[in-house]
């Protein structure tokens, strides 16, 4: 069983994997190697070799874990958390640790190994962002599960393992610290403006328009203000809403459009970047629902995160978002 | 001059560099080529190509920007920060922004272009630690700033451009994320208990031993409860005391000496692997003295930050810190 333990100093909380425990020469220092022509278990016809699916979007008629599925949600091979068992909070001298309980599910997206996200045709893009609704709403009804974390490693550089599109869900025994703080955040400005910060930025974004990348009548894509890496975007909703997962079928459909055209115009900037996206929402069953609003983070791994970015916290970023955006707005593609 | 800009949700900053602004194509993805036999601005003879030295140990007699030293600090040529000028904070509607003002230094620590940090001998390595604590002394006395950064990075994949070993040290003009996370957690502690976290955590890690590196007279090196990193260590004083630059002439020759050998363990267990490490010390004129507690934290780079870590402020970790502990305890160097 994996363990999480907490830093007791800043309160982070890590997973430490037990039972694989890596050895110095475990660590392949190298980088990725292509994977052309290589055995791929999340193609059509490999589906003996993942975990037994967990959900998938079939053509009618055809039994689960064989072909004919348009998307396709397993649990990850290697998880982070294990399913199985109870927290058993323990203390060890000031030190903090319980179990690692948790689920890790990996969504293919495609059937299609060569497809990458851009690629996705519209009715693709919007299954990827049903199947995110679709996990919350199930994963939500596990009582040992605080937060469900969404999100997409793409390219070795960005921490990918395995080519073939797709997307990562951990749901989580606790509400993560970055969560927090941004729940945190978006709380105290709203005890001060009652109103919240993500529709003032909704608001400003558009009047200023220096920083829209792109927009349709629910979504808007911005380089935000103060961005940690270059090329950063975020895709909001234009109306205020604290659960991803309660959004109306038409914002998924405009949000299907708003993503692919965000995604096509990043591949095109810089030549198919490796990149993370992550899905910011509310904690399962949170108060939060007048002051948080949903969002996308989308990072391009352009640079290395380096000792000061690890001492301060800071990041020091040469693109402004303004330039980011300007170049990213006026890309036809 | 550079901006500091606040992110409105979480109070993060980062610095945008609106001087040398990339754009698209300026950014290699492809990694860092070896520089075997290409000129070193860092090398002797080659002191006319950096900015003047801000400070030097050289032979008596030796004149400034010429060769005869042993250690040589000069202003980082590309600095993300500037050392002129006022903070000029403003708003720019709900967003936060000031003057991208401060120092940003490097410390060549050695002549030897050839030398890694772990192959400095004990002279040099005192060398290394003195001048981290001459350049606080020297910056504290502006009252522009608030903190100050001293670390490394080592290796391309941790950030490092150039291979001849080197530090870096940045001066702030506010108090960064990551020490305020830190300092609130301990000072949080001390309320509580009325002790040290870190003089608790020194007890503890001693009396067990699970997590000890190894240890003199005034420094003890362990690999911490709750690691981001694989590897990663923490080199923390026996004694308490907030500032790193009040630490006894004993203290350092110790430090010395045990960071010494704990590199010399990394890079024999790692082959020579990429790190950065991060001096954690007090704010300037900060009233931490009882609560905090200065150390050195040591994060290989083995492992990619990816759209978990990034989304939850969780770290996976698949090396427990007790078997790291033990393999570089055990290793002989």
């Amino acid at each position: 069983m994996p363990q999480l333990r907490k830093d007791p100093i800043v309160g982070r909380w890590v997973i430490i994997s037990t039972e694989r425990a890596k050895r110095p020469r475990d660590y392949n220092l190298s980088s990725v190697q292509s994977q052309n022509g290589a055995f791929c278990p999340f193609c059509p016809g490999n589906e003996g070799t993942t975990p037994p699916e967990v959900m998938a979007y079939r053509d009618r008629g055809s039994p689960p874990n064989g072909p004919g599925w348009r998307l396709r949600v397993i649990p990850n091979k290697f998880p982070a958390l294990m399913i199985e068992g109870g927290l058993d909070r323990e203390g060890e001298g000031l030190y903090d640790i319980m179990n690692g309980v948790g689920a890790h599910e990996v969504i293919i997206e495609s059937p299609h190994h060569h497809k990458s996200f851009s690629e996705l045709d519209q009715r693709e893009m919007e299954n990827v962002i049903w199947s995110f609704r679709d996990r919350i709403i199930d994963l939500k009804r596990d009582s040992r599960f605080r937060y469900i974390l969404v999100f997409k490693n793409r390219g070795a550089a960005a921490g990918a393992s395995l080519e073939h599109t797709h997307c990562q869900l951990i749901a989580l025994p606790i509400v993560p610290t970055n969560v927090r703080e941004e729940l945190a955040g978006s709380r105290s400005y709203y005890d001060l403006k009652e109103r919240c910060i993500f529709c003032d930025i909704v608001h400003q974004e558009l009047k200023d328009g220096s920083r829209v990348v792109l927009e349709n009548e629910d979504i808007l894509v911005v380089c935000p203000f103060a961005p940690k890496f270059p090329f950063e975007m975020w895709v909001l909703p234009k109306n205020h809403n604290a659960f991803f997962e309660d959004s109306k079928e038409n914002e998924f459909k405009n949000l299907a459009q708003a993503m692919s055209l965000a995604f096509r115009k990043l591949d095109k900037a810089l030549n198919h970047p490796p990149y993370n996206f992550i899905l910011h929402t509310s904690p399962i069953n949170d108060k939060s629902t007048t002051y948080y609003h949903w969002h996308f983070e989308i990072m391009p791994t352009l640079t290395r995160v380096a000792g000061f970015e690890w001492g301060s916290g800071f990041y020091i970023n040469h693109t402004p978002p303004e330039d980011s955006a300007k170049f990213l707005r006026e890309l036809e593609v």
